[in-house]
Formats: C-alpha cells, sequence, structure tokens
C-alpha cells in the first residue's frame, strides 16, 4: 500500500501538537523551574509600571458589565449546560502549580505572550454582543490559530462555529468543531479532495463560491465525487478584493444556479468589509458597518423576493464588529458576525479606533542587545520574523512597527530579519533600558506576527503575570 | 528528576525533523502519486514558456566557467576527498525514482518551490569566487534554513563553516558542522547558557561583541560558568544597526580588553554592509563593498599596529558579495566573506543590482482563486502569509510583492493575510490567466518569505520540473 504524502502532512501536524502538549504539562507541572532567571526583578517593574499606568484608561470600546469584569477569569455558574465544547483549564488548578512569577522563567526572545485576562474580555465583550444583538457568532480562528483561543471566542455558545483562513485550520479544528467555514476561495483539485473529506467528516462544513466560473468547478467536482457541498457566496461590499458585485445583475443569477444546483446548497452570504481598516475613529468605522449589513442585506432581499431562501447573512471585520451595535444591524437580514483579530487586536486596531491599547492581549517580548546613545538608538533581538513587516493599512499610518508598553515615546523604525532598531524623539534613558532587560510589543499586526511563533507563553493578568499555560497553533496550508 | 522545558524544545525540532524525513522519503520513493492532478499540462507550459523566455537572459553577475556550467548538476568527480561534510543526494538516485513532472502532483498552494540548478550554480559560484580571491567563505544560513541548503553551500571546503542567525539554526547545524558563528548580539542568560552548551559541543562556535557594556556581561557568565568564548567583534561599517564605530577610540579599547581577558578570546573582526540594500546597479554596490572592506581592515590595522592578533576579518552581504571581486578585496586584510541571501536570491536582489531574475532560485506557487475583470485583477492565494509584506528596501523601490515568472506585466499590488491581488497596467489575459492556473513568483524577500513555510519543494531544474527533494526548514528561535 501506498502512503499518501497528504496522510504524512496531517500526521506530522498532530505528532507537533502531542510534542507542545508534553511541553505544555512540563512546564505547567513543574513545581521549580528549569530555565535560568534572567534579571526578573527590573523586567516585572516595567511590566507593572506599564500596568500601573495603563489603570488610568477607562474607557472600553465594548460593554462589559462590572459583574462580568469580576468574573472574567472564571467561568460562568450556570453555563456549563450551555457549554458544547470543552471548557478551556480551570484557573484554580493551574494557579496552584505556579510558584514564581512568569518572568523569573527567562523564556528565550524574542517570545509570543498572551495575556488571557485581556483576551478572556474581548471574547465575552463580543459574545456578550452578538447575543444582545440577537446575531449569531461565527468565531475567526484566523489570527491566533489555537484550540485555546477558539474555545474562549465560543465560550457559552450553544452551537459553536468558526470560520478558518486554511485547511491546515479546518483539519485542525474539525475534531472539535461540527460548523466550520473556510472562507478563502478553493478551486484546485488537491484542495476539493480535502475539503471532501471536511465536508463528510462534520455536519456543516461550507466553502466560498464567488463566481459562475468557480461554480462550474466546484459543481464538477462534486458531481464526480457524489458529494454535495455547502457554499456562502462571498458578496463585494467595498474592499474590491474578493466576491460577487452586488449590483450586477449576474450576481443574482449565479446564486439562482446554487439554488438550483443538485451538487451544491447555499449556506449564505458572506461578506468582509476590509475597508473598514483604513478608517479613523469610530465615526468612520460606523459609517462602514452600515454600508457592510445594507449592501449584503439589500442583496439578500432582493433573493428572498425572487424566491430564494438566504439562510446565513454574515458581515465582520473586527473593526464594523468592535463599534458595530444593534443599531447599525437592526432593520437588516444580517443575523451572523465573523470577527476574528478582536481576540488579540493590534497597534493597527487603535489607530483604526477599534479598540484602546488596554484591549490587546497580545505581545512580542524582547530583549535589549544593543545601545547607540549616539545614534539615540536602542536594538532589540526582535526583527521581520518575530514582528512582520506590515507598516499598517493604507490611510492609517503607523509610525513604528510595534506599540512598546514600558515607553510609548520609544519607536520601532527600522527592522532586519532579526534585529529591531528602536529610537525615540525623547533621549532614551539608557540607565532604564539597560542591555538584557525586556521590551513588551504591541505589534503593527497581530495576525501576522502570531503566526510567525509556533506557541504563545500565557499569563494570567499583566499585575501578577503568572505563567497558565502554553499555546500551539497550526500555522502552514 | 525535573524535565527542562528547554529539552522538549529541543526534542520537538528533532521528532519534526524526522518527520519530515519520513514525508520526504514517502514522496520520493513513491512510484505513483497520491496527490490528484491539478490541470497539469498547463501549470508545466507555463512553467516552460517562463524557462525559454529566461534562456534569453545570457548575462550573469557571478563568474562561472562553461565547464562548471556543465557539471552544475553533478558533484566535481575530483572533490571527495575534499569534501567533509556529507553529500546531497545523488541525482541519479533520485530522477530513478521520478516518472512524473512535479507540477502533476497537486501540492497544495502557497507552497515553496526551489528550482536547484539554480541554486547549485549560486552556490559554485560564490565558492569559486571565494577561492579565486584566496578568502575564505562563512556561509549565512538563514535564507533557507536548511541542511541540504547548506551543504551546497559549503560543497568541496575543507573547513566548511557557518554563520547562523538564530539559536535554534546554530543547534541543529551544530550536529554536522564543527565551526558555527552566532551573528546576533545575545546577552540574556538563558541563551548564554545555550551557547555555552554550544562551545562545549564543537570545537569552533562564536558570539558577538559589541560593546564594552556587552563583554562585561559575556565575561561575567563565563568567569561563573569556567569557560572561554570565541568571539568577534561587530563592526560598523556604514548601516549604524550593530557594531562598534572604527573611528572611536573606545572601540580599540575593546578589543584591547577582548585581547587581554582570560574569559574571552578574540575570533576576528565581522562586518555587514547592509547600507548595500540601498543601492542601485553595480557601481554602487561595488562603492559600498570597498568602503566596507576598507573600513574593517583599516580598524584591523590599527589593531595589528597595537600588537593585537585579529585571526579573521569577515565582510560580507549579498550585494557586496555577489559583484566584489578580488579587486576590492585585495590590498585589504579581508580574509572571509559571509553571504547568505545569494542561495535564492530574490526580487529585491534583482533591483538592487546583484543579480539577475535567472539567478532567482526561490519561488512561491500560488494559485489563481479569482478573475475581477472589472477591475483588471486576478485573486491569488499566496497573501502576507506566504509571500510577507517586505516592500522592499528604503529608496530601492519594488511597485509589486514579487516577480511573476510568467508574465512581468503583472503585479502583486496588495496582499491580506491569504490573499494577494494581481494587477496589470495592460489587459490581463483570463484565458491564459485561468482560474486554477498556478503562477510561480520571485518574492521581494527571499528570506523572509523562506521563513513562513515548514518545507521547500525542490526541482532539479525549470525545464524538466522533475521533484527531486523535499527540504525542511528550522525556525523559530
Amino acid at each position: 500500500m501506498l502512503t499518501s504524502p497528504l496522510y504524512h502532512h496531517h500526521a506530522s501536524h498532530c505528532a507537533t501538537s502531542v510534542l507542545s502538549r508534553t511541553l505544555k504539562r512540563s512546564i505547567l507541572a513543574s513545581s521549580s523551574w528549569t530555565f535560568t532567571n534572567d534579571g526578573g526583578t527590573t523586567d516585572r517593574r516595567f511590566y507593572s509600571t506599564c500596568s500601573s499606568s495603563l489603570k488610568q484608561v477607562d474607557n472600553n470600546v465594548v460593554d462589559v458589565s462590572d459583574d462580568q469584569q469580576q468574573n472574567m477569569t472564571s467561568f460562568p455558574k450556570n453555563s456549563s449546560s450551555t457549554i458544547i465544547t470543552d471548557a478551556p483549564p480551570k484557573w484554580s488548578e493551574l494557579e496552584s502549580s505556579q510558584t514564581e512569577s512568569f518572568w523569573s522563567h527567562g523564556i528565550k526572545t524574542p517570545f509570543f505572550l498572551v495575556d488571557l485576562q485581556v483576551l478572556n474580555r474581548n471574547c465575552r465583550a463580543m459574545i456578550q454582543k452578538a447575543n444582545e444583538c440577537g446575531i449569531s457568532l461565527r468565531a475567526h480562528v484566523k489570527t491566533h490559530k489555537t484550540l485555546e483561543g477558539a474555545k474562549y471566542q465560543t465560550i457559552g455558545l450553544k452551537d459553536p462555529k468558526l470560520v478558518v483562513s486554511t485547511l491546515a485550520e479546518a483539519e485542525y479544528y474539525s475534531a472539535h468543531y461540527k460548523d466550520i467555514h473556510y472562507a478563502v476561495p478553493a478551486l484546485s483539485k488537491s484542495k476539493l479532495k480535502q475539503i471532501e473529506t471536511l465536508t463528510r467528516r462534520i455536519p456543516k462544513f461550507h466553502i466560498d463560491v464567488e463566481s459562475e466560473a468557480s461554480l462550474k468547478i466546484i459543481e464538477e467536482y462534486a458531481k464526480n465525487h457524489n458529494i454535495q457541498f455547502s457554499v456562502f457566496v462571498q458578496v463585494d461590499c467595498g474592499q474590491h478584493r474578493v466576491g460577487v458585485d452586488p449590483n450586477d445583475e449576474a450576481s443574482l443569477r449565479l446564486v439562482q444556479k446554487i439554488h438550483e444546483s443538485p451538487h451544491v446548497k447555499l449556506a449564505g452570504l458572506y461578506t468582509h468589509a476590509g475597508q473598514s481598516y483604513a478608517c479613523r475613529g469610530k465615526e468612520e468605522i460606523r459609517k462602514v458597518t452600515i454600508e457592510e449589513a445594507k449592501i449584503v442585506s439589500d442583496f439578500a432581499q432582493k433573493l428572498k423576493t425572487l424566491g430564494i431562501h438566504v439562510p446565513t447573512v454574515s458581515v465582520g471585520s473586527t473593526p464594523t464588529c468592535s463599534v458595530g451595535t444593534a443599531e447599525e444591524w437592526s432593520n437588516t437580514l444580517v443575523n451572523e458576525i465573523h470577527p476574528g483579530n478582536y481576540v488579540f487586536y493590534d497597534y493597527m486596531q487603535t489607530k483604526i479606533g477599534s479598540c484602546e491599547i488596554k484591549d490587546c492581549s497580545a505581545f512580542v517580548v524582547a530583549t535589549i542587545i544593543g545601545h547607540r546613545p549616539n545614534m539615540n538608538q536602542l536594538t532589540i533581538d526582535a526583527g521581520a520574523l518575530a514582528l512582520s513587516k506590515d507598516i499598517g493599512c493604507s490611510n492609517v499610518s503607523c509610525a513604528s512597527y510595534g506599540y512598546i508598553k514600558e515607553d510609548e515615546t520609544l519607536q520601532i523604525t527600522n527592522l532586519t530579519q532579526e534585529i529591531g532598531i528602536v529610537t525615540s524623539e525623547k533621549p532614551i534613558n539608557y540607565e532604564k533600558f539597560r542591555l538584557g532587560a525586556k521590551l513588551t510589543i504591541i505589534p503593527n499586526h497581530s495576525c501576522l506576527s502570531a503566526a510567525m511563533f509556533d506557541k504563545y507563553y500565557v499569563i494570567n493578568n499583566s499585575i501578577e503575570a503568572k505563567l497558565v499555560d502554553v499555546w500551539s497553533n497550526i500555522r502552514g496550508w
């Protein structure tokens, strides 16, 4: 029997995952730590100083009740009956195994750090918003690509459902979720083969269609393999990246064809207001939110009058879903949102107006490895492979490759492969930013930065900074 | 006994490597293929068309003899006595197992493709140049991070030596190479611990020093752990990223201190003319090459007059080493070059003037997943996570996120996480660039793009395009 390379590829993922779990157990079970102490006292002080200053920021773009804020690191007592997926690790269990501050373990830099308190707050706020709006949440997992992150995104949801950006993610999550939408058009036979497997594996697996030509390819495959694919029609609501033109008669004909085809069934309409990344401030985002909902909803309405049932009308981008409220989505046919970046947020999202610095839950931690006083520079060991070279979006100006929590006047002005150059308009305090000290950086674009790492170190919150978990992500395609 | 997370991390790397080797054997040993056929005929035609047009380009920036060009895919008959490292797989063995064109295997896109004929030519040209100049080559492996690539870089060298950019690379290569320079300053205890292990493991392991403060940290560690570290002094020859100022008296004092210290020994001077990435054309590069060599050589000369022996004077960047000749390096103390990107080259290097399109050996292969005729656009399934968002260097303008071999008028003007937008100033031929067809893209910056993949598919050459190997790389830190 020949062994399929595809199978090996999958096996490789599993093995890596198992190894990472072993590593995780090892780290979490140890009562003392084998990493060397790396000047923890000073680092801890940096982080605490930063946290204190952040306390002064008290506005949150998302609505979280006081009661919920108090409970943000424990699970709702009355929600067990509605949780379908396994619960993430319990805090009490994790905390009892911790004896030292996270920083004292001397994890090698650069590494990727997640503040679970903030992540949990972000996830719960989005769930609450969807509930309040009477809209379902299909959590996009492309930003973190972890099982744990997805579980926080879907805590308490009766029918948890995801969007994924790669088939590698789809494979991984299909062991845990029964409703997954792979939202990147796939037309090659190798991908359709994998999509066939996934469609047979879980109750609801959806793919995308955006033209008659692509429908033809998908239908032909389905016909030849005796399967029916569930398809979302991608609708272009202004980004002009993918999706059908909702004002084109051909788009109506496409959906009509899907409606009549025995080889595919219509899951719904799916749109992504990527143009929201060019916004500055909530008012601009709100306009795009209204536009996004109106365009896709009007298109759904036209289909309805043609007698075509559209089960799902899905909108979403982190800016529009962070700012959007029942007001923007009321009187529309929108019944699903699918944001993803909000789990971590990032520096770019703060510039756009989706969130504030205190809402960012993901960081790249770097070590200061050089002083260059004559140029008022620091050198750090996080370069393009840790932070990514994303300079931010179109007309949103990010003067730095990230936001340095320890001192917001510091800017990362240049990145080579493994080295970052930090400068400031003010004289750098080299006593404070000594050689070997750590910097905690909010990346410009957390999706791209997170994908550079194979694991995330997770701390309970920024005050105690206790290591409570290590998450593995599913990279590649 | 407590298990060190560090150990597990290392074990994880090894296990991944073993799995990848299994995958590789499986792929190469199969006499028929389990991937589906993905429209191979058309794809093959695209690639062949492209290759034919490339034949018309006959200038090479590097000097390769006719004899060597004929032998470029086999090993020199008389070199076995001087090859220390294992030879890469033999072509005859590999070819006999191939029954179909590479393209027919339907590997999922995006994937990373290496043209071994071009890579081999690039590697041999650099070895030959070093030999002709009487300078030794310390091959930088940060671009590909593979064992196989390093072996091509060091074919026939009696004392093969490498530069690495991460400790993960250092760990990996230390099983195969006896002389490794880790060329990113490291000051944290966790890294120094690993450096200690590497120093004890192989005969020659070198690290960097660029200030008295960093020397103090390194010396203290060495003293406390009863070890002597071998150090290169990084010299700033104009990039102003890392390295000592060669015109500062303090820099001489630093080397003097190293010279006198019992805890460190001087391996040499190391400089990187990163400013060469801002050049356009060979003449500008040649000036930087001369400047780079002169600055570090003059500094070495000053040290010599102080009675300090400087074993190695190392220069290098792919632009300066591609253009440099014996003329630029003669009458200097330069005795080592350490380029790395030349193995793959990339679109940016063609703009700088280091090479031509025909010298690029690494590609991202993507599938066309959307047509948007009203905007004269194509959509491809290679986004920022496949190509990286590197837009090129400072004043070197790259209007596209890569060079599309099938049609140089096509430009990748925008990248989101998993999707690329391709446009053209000319009307796109949608008949030729049908849905499902493949595009072969030279990335702007091959170092950053390669690191997004966990393996490279290696073909013998662009005409036959037979899959001959699958290489695994060592990512992370």
